[in-house]
């Protein structure tokens, strides 16, 4: 009966997550319809798809909270793959966990980066991966 | 020696923190001033102080962590403050207290909303508010 | 538009937080508008309505993660009272935290029956307090 | 000398942990045999031996610790399976995860799920998955 | 009939926590009488009477610990005080919280050198305080 | 330009964690060049390189905190190895671990021995580990 919102989410998913994201939809629904319908719903339809923060900061924040929360590796790894698909650069991806080497520690920001290697080396792009300024390139 | 980071950094906390950075530090000196000096040095004269994120991307990411970790509700408040001193919204800081919502709990959410409203109030700006387009204003 | 989720939220919120909570839901809303409204059409009407978990065993759930997060101390204070309030016994909300110093350490716990007392004291039924069988009453 | 403690905590731990917790006990006993004792004596002869709280409701509270926590999957996993011989339903295990969503976030909550599928479809019974009465069925 | 283990540890939490440290047990078992008889029977009878680790090292593991964890600042301010009780010098939990910037970020280094202050406040030494070397004292 | 600060780093660095250390910096190089000298100048070059806290004691904290905190399993073997390195005994380890179980919960302890014990294997001398004194031995 909420249709609009089950459709507008499942829009936004796909925009953001693309396939991967259907595919894991549809995991989590074999178990917990209920939980799969309201991330759709509500993640998607109702947050994700509100104005007021652009969608590039709207996954900033995403990427920052789960390194700093350090309790899910591999939505943490789908978030920096979105990130990256809604039009942040691969610098401000490692220049996030630099800064969050500040708050949330070393080791949370260390677990950052290596996902962030991961997502480049998996797009096959490494090799244009653009150093920072101020180490010298 | 490390005289022109410190100057860095002491000019970019400034920037972004005012008067009450400075008080801050003078406080941290008093007990333990190397934490002081690594405070200015290291996490605004390097990192505050690098490219590759705009200074308000980098107010949101602190913003993020700080509200999914829960472990720091001073320093929370001061970088709240912080990312409207540099730019932000204050429709952003109140969006990306939602988006945390679905990351880091509700309660999370509800506690860095409780900081917004505090800075708010205190700004004496409070009317100015935009109230988000999806609730009918 | 969404009014019956609002209201079934709404109606369910009463019921487990009572006045408190309509005014915790309408300080929210001075500030976030949208996240106030989510919090009753999400986490009351969708989450806090839904068959399959007893209401007392569901705000047993929300205690045992609020007290192991340590992220929130206001909202667990306001959630023991509403696990007592849906038919908690006191005995259980003690023996909740003496389980949760094994699996989060004893000053989460201790935390927690710090507010279990402050709860107990307010309601001035203290004296009722029925020690558990095990310390010999 | 605690030999009743010990004896009581063993009892305890083999009726909610069976075969899979004594090797459990036996592998921490190699590299520290005083906490696997403190474990047995503490957590099974003391804690779980207590009346107060059902043993049914003991598995929920330590189920969503640890779902709220985010740092001990393994032994999540463990109390998951526990949780459901002593008697919990599958669709309390899953309800409970939905409740968490709200309270730690949805990526706590999503591994949890993970977790509950993964100890559904161990024991071969997946197929008698209820599913929820407000998804339709 | 656990006679020994409580005497032992009641010894054992008079050494490290002083008078303050037997209040404090009163308090708990005002609500929870098992509780406070396990922290004494458990954490200072079995954990704090180990050998193994020196009582001084014992104190800044859990130092660390809460300080890393966030989670329980008065008792991080108890072992603060109870660590320079037992020989810690007031350099060494300088220095710790100096550590524990890398490993558990800044604000969480910030809030535990907040409470070393109010420890060496309150001790009425703080003009004793020794500058660590290497910032030119 | 910092020259001095990265070379005293990177001898410390040498002393701590070897050869493995050395690989460690070289791998983050490839992603995130700042980070990884960062880690060097700041982590090793300010930090690990004070006095005012024994190496040793410089290690025990930081394997507290990394097992209270929980986010971050291959950095917390790292230093479980680099603490052995720098002089503490595997007895210590195994007793940080069983103080920690009081702090951090029985989970976060038992994550920690895990790692411990692995250590102990891949070092070859497991059969040289010495039973604590209450045990019995």
């Amino acid at each position: 009966m909420d249709q609009e919102r089950y459709e507008r989410g499942w829009e936004r998913l796909r925009q953001i997550h693309g396939e991967e994201g259907e595919q894991f939809i549809e995991n989590v629904k074999s178990v917990a319809p209920d939980l799969a319908r309201f991330i759709v719903e509500f993640g998607f339809g109702d947050v994700y798809s509100r104005p007021g923060l652009a969608v590039k900061t709207r996954e900033i924040v995403t990427v920052a909270a789960l390194t700093a929360l350090g309790n899910a590796q591999p939505q943490l790894k789908v978030h920096i793959k979105a990130a990256l698909n809604v039009g942040c650069s691969r610098e401000e991806m490692v220049e996030t966990m630099i800064q969050l080497a500040v708050y949330a520690g070393f080791p949370a920001a260390l677990n950052g980066i290596e996902l962030v290697k991961q997502v480049f080396d998996e797009s096959g792009k490494k090799g244009g991966f653009r150093r920072s300024a101020s180490s010298g390139s």
